[in-house]
């Protein structure tokens, strides 16, 4: 143990001992703590430095150096033929009440979540070196607030590819996840003038509040088996709407080819835009996905996806294509926000496109989640016989509907009793009624825990 | 090369072969691409299944797949009893005109910068790997919109340790940037209440459109060679102030001790909030830094800092210190904007920071800064004698005054003439007017570089 040195007074003991940095430095953080815990109090004096000197056994000099550190950075004040001070208002920091835990359940089927625990770590790793290898050095300094080219290009490449996307990398914007592109897209549609804004209904919550928080009236419009009632659009006076064509969620329809069109014809008729969410449409099972919206209509329509379904919702990384007229707002809007998001994951994210990477990891859970989704519906069938599933043919998540008279909220409730977690569909909904359901995720669980967490259901009355 | 099948109809050109996907995929693409460039009409019909088939040599279930895909998708349209057609409205889409590259110069004073070419690129690549190795899977999910814990902590103990800050984890928020703190926490304090917001003039043009795009009414009030003038902050009736003690930007002074206690003596009588932008505190030359404002008033003073000048801009990493009362909204308002920032490089950084490689990468880089600092010195001395230079002591720039009647921004211009690129004071004026100087950013220029360019400068009048 280090010799320590201490200065005992009324106020005031400080510890300072060798192996612990400059002398001067020691002894105007003990001070400086010193004073924020209050040991030493507003206003009170500070012994002078050749009292304070002997009785730490310092030169001087030291303590003269530390005191006028104190003197410039406010803590102590000093005035001509009075001694230095406490200065008024130091005062030590409340902690915070720590906050309290969600509380966890056995088994979650919480929707919108991969499976994380597959994330190619070793992949992205590889991509991270060569990335950090390769880059030049004018990547590390401030960049274009539309991201990366490089990301910006690939991102046309394989939208072009999976999703039939249409687009040209300046017209690219990439975001903070699918929240920040709601958002900018949000506050460049109001900036040119959108006032009314039409969602899904029912539809995500948050989304919602994302555009209202952009300035926007969030008006609602019904979904039925065919998706988005298109025609309540123009009774609403919407000015742009925010779709799920590929998945309505959370109900998990597919939207009609006849909606497609009669969505288009809208907005080409009231100088519209659509807002295209294409959150898990890379997930499709049984046939073939369809292809976005967006490109049949690059002019009239702007596509939205994320990294967030497709490796993981930390990456946060967004993307929006928009039509070529929005790219300047749109771009200016991203760099008011944040001058641009990270580049290194932006290069990293477009290398895992470029080599293939993100094919491979897809084409590996696309098996995984097919198998959940069948172990849910065998489960369901099995233990909950009474309940419909549907929206079962992509994504990550189905929707349960409830035999007539059950409440979903309350079952959730009761669910909860047994550590299972299931999300009611009327916590979706916006001004519309529907029928009751349940709306499960089922990527982050294994066919096992899926098949008891469904056992457990059908003990509160499946 | 392969073998390819075309058929060639008055409409239509389409080019498939072996080796480039299944069937029924290659002629969706070629489809939509011939739709989409316009070789095909909107409205016209397209061949029949069984010619279009006949015509490629390929099976007519093929082609059946095909069409019922771009039929979903909606590019083509169905009627009962009549032709299949092309969808109105599937248009080509404009490529837009590129943008004018920003004229570049050969040397650029441009301040705020940071030498990138420093970056500590394997460091930073062993840090991801381990990180990626090390964190627990739920960490690649959602996270705290506060930033990832292991973050928030290790900056509380760096902070307090380089800069005298008091924090606790619970309040602070990592954001994407210095530039997306600075929108937080002004979009908070407008929710709290918050109207009329000073800043320092001169001080940074975009830091005040980031203030009133919150909605903020922005006031200046003027830096003399103290600092801040405290005094006028009443007159202004500001609520909070945004300050840069350590180093105000762009004049380079130090806001003195007694304008410190003046100012948290003002922000405690007015129960208002001081905003400390520690931008590039901890560069400092000749002595030790000051400590941050915000350790002497932590219920007062809002901390807000990145890594963009201690390390890279490109990392997007910023951060904000705030009173435990106002840790609550601030991560509203930051989850809001995107849920929070990248969890992978925020660990990146806490691995940074607690294995001491930022430290040491600190220590090269102000080594490396002095030089050019003391080059830049002695090169105005040498060339440029009659301008006065000042806030030499910290950060990676200083202001070199203008002889009486000198015009700044003529010089800026004239000087870009000799492919140097240098910024007006006047450019960062608010409302005051004030000498003439040229603030000159030294850190991304070698010494070499800064005596050629400063030789520049004196041919044109230094």
């Amino acid at each position: 143990v280090a010799e320590k040195r201490t200065s005992r007074q009324p106020e005031i003991l400080l510890e300072i001992g060798p192996g612990r940095g400059p002398l001067h430095v020691q002894i105007e953080r003990a001070l400086r703590d010193a004073l924020r815990d209050g040991r030493i109090a507003s206003g009170a004096a500070v012994p002078s430095t050749r009292v304070m000197a002997r009785q730490l056994g310092v030169s001087r000099g030291v303590l003269v150096e530390a005191y006028e550190q104190l003197i410039a950075e406010g803590y102590l004040v000093t005035r001509p033929g009075s001694r230095t001070r406490v200065a008024d208002g130091v005062r030590p920091l409340p902690r915070q009440a720590p906050v309290a835990a969600f509380p966890s359940v056995r088994f979650d089927f919480r929707p919108g979540l991969p499976d994380v625990t597959h994330f190619p770590r070793d992949a992205w790793s590889r991509a991270s070196r060569r990335v950090l290898r390769e880059l030049a050095a004018a990547q590390l300094s401030y960049g274009d607030a539309r991201g990366a080219f490089e990301l910006r290009a690939a991102l046309v490449e394989y939208l072009g590819r999976a999703r039939g996307v249409l687009g040209v990398p300046e017209a690219v914007v990439i975001c903070t996840g699918f929240a920040q592109a709601l958002g900018v897209i949000a506050r460049a549609l109001y900036r040119r003038g959108v006032r009314r804004f039409a969602v899904e209904d029912p539809g995500h919550p948050d989304q919602r509040r994302i555009l209202a928080g952009a300035g926007l009236a969030v008006v609602g419009v019904p979904v039925d088996d065919q998706g988005l009632r298109v025609d309540r659009l123009e009774r609403v006076a919407a000015q742009a709407v925010l779709v799920t064509p590929a998945h309505q969620f959370p109900s998990g329809i597919v939207l009609s080819a006849e909606r497609r069109r009669d969505l288009l014809a809208w907005a080409a008729s009231h100088a519209a835009i659509v807002v295209e969410d294409d959150y898990d449409a890379e997930y499709r099972y049984d046939r073939k996905p369809v292809g976005a919206l967006q490109g049949l209509a690059p002019e009239r329509v702007v596509y939205a996806g994320s990294a967030s379904k497709l490796l993981a919702p930390a990456l946060r990384l967004g993307w929006l294509v928009v039509p070529p007229a929005w790219a300047e707002v749109t771009a200016q809007i991203k760099k008011d926000a944040d001058l641009g998001s990270s580049t290194l994951e932006q290069l990293v994210y477009a290398d895992f496109l470029q080599t293939g990477e993100l094919d491979r990891h897809l084409r590996r859970m696309r098996t995984i989640y097919r198998s959940r989704r069948d172990a849910l519906l065998r489960a369901l069938t099995r233990h909950c016989p009474r309940w419909t599933p549907s929206g079962v043919a992509a994504g990550l998540h189905l929707v349960a509907g409830l035999p007539a008279g059950r409440d979903d909220a309350e079952l959730a409730r009761a669910a909860l009793g047994r550590s299972v977690r299931v999300y009611p569909i009327s916590d979706y909904r916006f001004k519309t009624r529907g029928p009751a359901g349940l709306v499960l995720g089922y990527a982050g669980l294994t066919e096992r825990e899926i098949s008891e967490a469904v056992a457990r259901l059908a003990g509160i009355g499946g």
